[in-house]
């Protein structure tokens, strides 16, 4: 195995830059490769010498890469690329449709598991940091209750879901948590909150011309699933004002865990991210998960995981007991 | 083995009260018996039926139990405790003496590897799920600062010390985080800061017949370490005053870590307990991991480990199957 981990990226979205930054950052980490659909020559990477490689490259590459970063999304592109790639490389995804965990993890770990490779799926921060920290909260506070609240953040599927109204030009939506939810949980009591009294939506919306905006405002809010449980705001504002204000991809959000260890006493845990970026930080949980999986892999551990699975120390770089003398 | 986890306690204080009512919300576990230094019918199990026994009996009983909880403290009793009886039990306890932790770790694993044993040391909240949230913010955002804060929250250390003053006659010691600090290093910065500018320290003070408050005061706010590199609030109460306003366990805190994952954007992790029983809390963690412990123990993983080498899918009474599909 090479000194530095080295790192293969398929797919230069959002995702796969952030995954660039984050190898950056880890000094025993280098990037070995991107890996795109586009002509390699469109790609732009952040160090120019990074070499960039048609996805058809990637079968004769398996000595170059000790684990393959997938940045593809979880509806057309992972359902694939996953099973298929893990019969060649150990990998990390940030698969996110949650209903469909189950079938996904069972086909990349039956691909894993053969071809003695291994990957971890649905990294990122939910899933991922969120779901750990829904699980230790169950497990340390069971006499109690999970909220997990999302925001102030840009949601990429409700403004696609916006884009394809008629009369829309452009528009972005917001989701924000609700204040008087998150005190009351905060405070350590248990209400039964609905999708409304838990989220609020604000969308900045671009009219197209000659569109009626009360017509499209109605179009919004009544959108089923998407809006008519919740309280929507609809802003309409200029193109101009929507590339100016509202390319910021800021998210976050919160996990509360509140319970009782006795009639008398009350505990709240809470863990909350506050994100510039939503997928360079996405982008930096995969690449510390790249890591648990070069060592997991290295331990023999094959088939398919997921950061249920994963010890916390085997995300540092340091060494287990350097890590019990300087941070436990 | 038993259908329920059996979990035998050593030691009854505030610890080993916590964990009787934290094996009493966790139905997957039973509790096997009370282990006590001192005369077994002194002790006032929350069940009537608990058994209640000498610590003497404890070699002659490795049968009834599956996991034992060791409840002393870490100065007198785990450093003897600890590897005496993880040759005999699979154990799990809170040591949580930061500077000797290597040490123990090292005494604990030779035991229990020796015996086929499985022993979680520091398991709590700081140690144990603080010391998580500092390795898994470092793992995630490698270019950025950790802070930790404590408090609100009664110190025992600390009231123990001035309990010691002469001319004290009661006393209690509050931890209070500095509101300014906590704001600037929740923004995003990473500040250098000193110990005073993290926390003050706010002191109820019962003063001894005919003690000089000046005198009290001047000896507590001069103390090396405790107090002298901190802004120190000395009150004066009445015993009465003391014992209705100043017993509750309460205490918390929070880690933070800050970082950029490129130079544009700055991300923020926040993990935060509010406790109002910290032995209690401390408890509940004790019991989780026991979970995790008798799990390792069945899959043949002997010697010692700590909160940073156990997958958070481990404390959960339920499947990895079940997590994936419910919490992931």
């Amino acid at each position: 195995m090479a000194e530095r981990i080295r790192i293969g990226i398929v797919g230069h979205g959002n995702l796969g830059r952030g995954v660039e930054a984050a190898v950056a950052r880890n000094p025993d980490m280098q990037l070995a490769g991107i890996y795109t659909r586009r002509p390699p020559g469109q790609i732009a990477p952040r160090d120019a010498e990074t070499p960039v490689h048609e996805m058809a490259a990637l079968p004769a590459h398996t000595d170059r890469i000790d684990v393959l970063v997938l940045c593809g999304g979880s509806k057309e592109d992972l359902p694939r690329q996953g099973p298929e790639l893990t019969a060649l490389f150990n990998t990390v995804d940030s698969f996110d449709t949650h209903a469909r965990i189950p079938e996904y993890f069972a086909a990349v770990d039956a691909s894993a598991t053969a071809a003695r490779r291994t990957a971890l799926i649905s990294a990122g921060w939910d899933p991922g940091m969120f779901s750990i920290n829904r699980v230790l909260g169950e497990a340390l506070l069971p006499d109690g209750a999970t909220y997990t609240f999302w925001g102030d953040g840009l949601s990429q599927g409700h403004s696609d879901a916006i884009r394809k109204v008629p009369g829309v030009a452009g528009a972005v939506q917001y989701t924000r948590p609700v204040k008087e939810a998150v005190d009351r949980v905060r405070g350590g009591s248990r209400p039964r909150l609905t999708a409304r009294e838990k989220h609020r939506r604000e969308c900045f919306v671009v009219l197209a011309d000659g569109a009626d905006p009360e017509q499209v405002r109605d179009a919004i809010v009544t959108m089923p699933h998407y809006f008519d449980e919740y309280d929507t705001t609809v802003n309409f504002i200029t193109a101009e004002e929507l590339a100016r204000d509202h390319h910021a991809m800021m998210h976050g959000g919160f996990v509360i865990r509140s319970g009782n260890t006795s009639d008398e006493n009350t505990q709240v845990i809470e863990y909350g991210l506050k994100l510039d970026s939503n997928p360079e930080f996405t982008s930096s949980v995969l690449v510390a998960y790249a890591r648990a999986v070069y060592r997991l892999s290295a331990m023999g551990q094959h088939g398919a995981f997921t950061v249920l699975d994963v010890a916390p120390g085997l995300l540092s770089p340091k060494s287990a007991a350097q890590l019990r003398a300087e941070q436990l």
